[in-house]
């Protein structure tokens, strides 16, 4: 029966597949029920007691339930990684993935729900009546605009944090990557021209944080060029987003002409940039071209005419990667029990990234590893301190 | 700064509030991330290919994801334990000690899911849109009539086994027990005479569950006395009780009445059974007082007047105790790829656990302790067979 015994599945042999059998997460006990004194305790007759005292005081539920260390990380499968709408299901590996850097990386218990609707005001309620459960809300994967009014609907109707990882935990780690790349090529905020290319959910986040922290001259791009004012084809997303940004430097016309002079390029939009576009940017440019698997400039490319490159790939240096600044965030607002995640905590974040390099900072070295142990921690310091500043922390 | 380091809490000291402190439950990776080449395996980029992988083909979520291995244990708070209707967060501490015990017994990972709507529309509709995400629904302290609807409907909506706990997992355990008893005590199902109080979840399925066992006399109570169609102030589900049960046999009239000359007496009402009618019971009586802390009947006041008997209870002998049943079901569901709980699975599993008693047969000892390890594996063997004969299993 050694068949039997041995697992077998579809596609044995292939690593990646290998890896994801039975997939990549469990649920363990953290009580002992192992005695009969240990069940009447952790179940009935003991927890009823538990019960009773939370119904009485429901501010008891973040000392005696697992509810304050949790997220639902939300999606329903309609922009999976580069993949598109695929749905809940297929959606479901990435889920799980990011489950198990949230509690690799931050220590906080993530819930994947993938949702069987891609109806806005459905997933709405949906989140709002699951929201008893859970002690913050990351969505994930959800397309643009759809995500927008989305996570704002939630972040009114809830009191625990909701954060949509596509676009702030993105625009976190390039702010943080950007700081440091600013600082090396000598440049200031307000003194830097910055084109964008992707107007979607990690586009506008990107152009927003960037805006807080001081820089003035953006011009976000899509298919058609410069997302500005004289465009007569602008969904009302992208006209609030010309409105912020080109409209306020008076950008606008082709890609090729936004690049022209351009500081610093931010790819988040999967196509490609011709070299000779790029061969036009300033002296000490910087490319952030985070098109996974196919940057929207390769490196070698880039090299050529910038000083400072990164991308979202973990074979080149500098990887902008979310798993730098979502598990800590979580940790950070989850342990002074925050009731939202604000601006000034996500600009926290990414100050703390950035310092994290400190003396080491290189062409080669924007942003720290995922792998290096101090930047859960420092994220977590910082964006803890920040809800208290910001008034949101609640212990 | 020792008072920060040491746990601190509201009502530090008391067993049962350490025990629960910081909840009862977390998660844990099962792949490992901490080298940059499994970072890119269970995460981006090569998250991507099982993700491609699914979309093409939805089966393999069976094998590359951990949804087939997980329950929903769905609540909206409205009849938690005995105390009644104290909201989703106060469920909380319950839901939470299922999940340990769906783990600890069945190897099942429980997801907690307490819902902030108690409308019957809201909670189908909730529970549909989350059902990729689960292999499996476990409904819990729902109260009756709206539970029976919830979990028909939802078993008519969705491929995955969806079972109220609170019904069939009660049902089962006393199916098992009352086997026993009736063959300590020389009875047959079709020579018994069984009085039931309480005509909510439990009793409602019990009763069910016993006529499918070939007992064909049944009274079931409420506070008016017997439930059969007589009485003009029944509601729909209970008129639909008195047809399968009283009304089948003839009885009706007072609790005292159905008492005179009854074999089996299991009380699942919470309320009290004064000895003066308990002693009216044939002789050789068997009576399973379930409710919890408080039995209907003290089991010193029922040894009086019966042969076998059993409560809800961990500190007197047979104890029915639903763990005996929903762990090992869900077990024996998910190890065949099931696509429902049949009533067969349900019988299945009742026989299953009578028949480990054996030889060990007494009046003390009618059904086995929740802690003899070869309780969870001998009921998910005959639920997977039971599946497999009933045509629901898919692998």
């Amino acid at each position: 029966m050694a068949d039997d015994v041995l697992p077998s599945h579809p596609r044995a042999g292939e690593p990646v597949f290998d890896l994801h059998l039975g997939g990549k997460m469990a649920t363990v006990p953290t009580a002992d029920v192992s005695t009969r004194d240990q069940l009447s305790l952790a179940y009935t007759p003991g927890v009823a007691e538990v019960c009773e005292a939370i119904a009485a005081d429901p501010e008891l539920t973040r000392h005696y339930t697992w509810v304050p260390n949790t997220v639902a990380i939300v999606t329903d499968g309609t922009a999976v990684l580069g993949l598109g709408d695929i749905g809940p299901a297929a959606a479901m590996p990435v889920m799980e993935g990011k489950a198990v850097l949230f509690k690799q990386f931050g220590g906080v218990d993530g819930i994947p729900i993938c949702l069987a609707t891609t109806d806005v005001e459905e997933i709405i309620e949906t989140v709002v009546r699951l929201a008893p459960s859970f002690g913050g809300i990351n969505l994930e994967d959800i397309s643009a605009p759809r995500c927008f009014e989305i996570e704002d609907r939630l972040k009114e109707a809830l009191d625990i944090p909701v954060f949509h990882d596509d676009q702030h935990g993105t625009a976190v780690v390039t702010l943080a990557a950007l700081v440091n790349a600013l600082r090396l090529t000598g440049r200031t905020p307000e003194s830097t021209r910055v084109v964008i290319s992707g107007a979607g959910a990690a586009g506008v986040a990107i152009a927003k944080i960037l805006l807080a922290a001081g820089i003035k001259d953006i011009a976000v791009t899509d298919r058609k060029g410069v997302v500005s004012s004289d465009r007569t084809d602008l969904t009302s997303a992208k006209k609030a987003l010309a409105e912020l940004t080109a409209d306020q430097c008076g950008r606008r016309g082709t890609l090729a002409e936004a690049f022209d002079g351009a500081d610093v390029y931010i790819g988040v939009s999967g196509g490609t940039v011709p070299e000779e576009v790029v061969a036009t940017m300033a002296d000490d440019a910087i490319i952030f071209a985070m098109a996974n698997p196919n940057p929207e400039v390769h490196p070698d490319v880039a090299h050529r005419h910038a000083r400072v490159v990164a991308t979202g790939r973990s074979d080149f240096p500098n990887q902008i990667n979310n798993v730098l600044a979502f598990p800590g965030i979580f940790r950070g607002a989850f342990d002074v029990h925050a009731s939202s995640i604000t601006e000034g905590m996500k600009v926290a974040a990414a100050d703390a990234l950035a310092a994290l390099v400190g003396d080491d900072l290189s062409e080669d070295l924007v942003i720290p590893s995922p792998f290096d142990p101090r930047v859960g921690p420092a994220v977590a310091a910082a964006v803890a301190d920040a809800a208290r500043r910001d008034g949101v922390a609640r212990i």
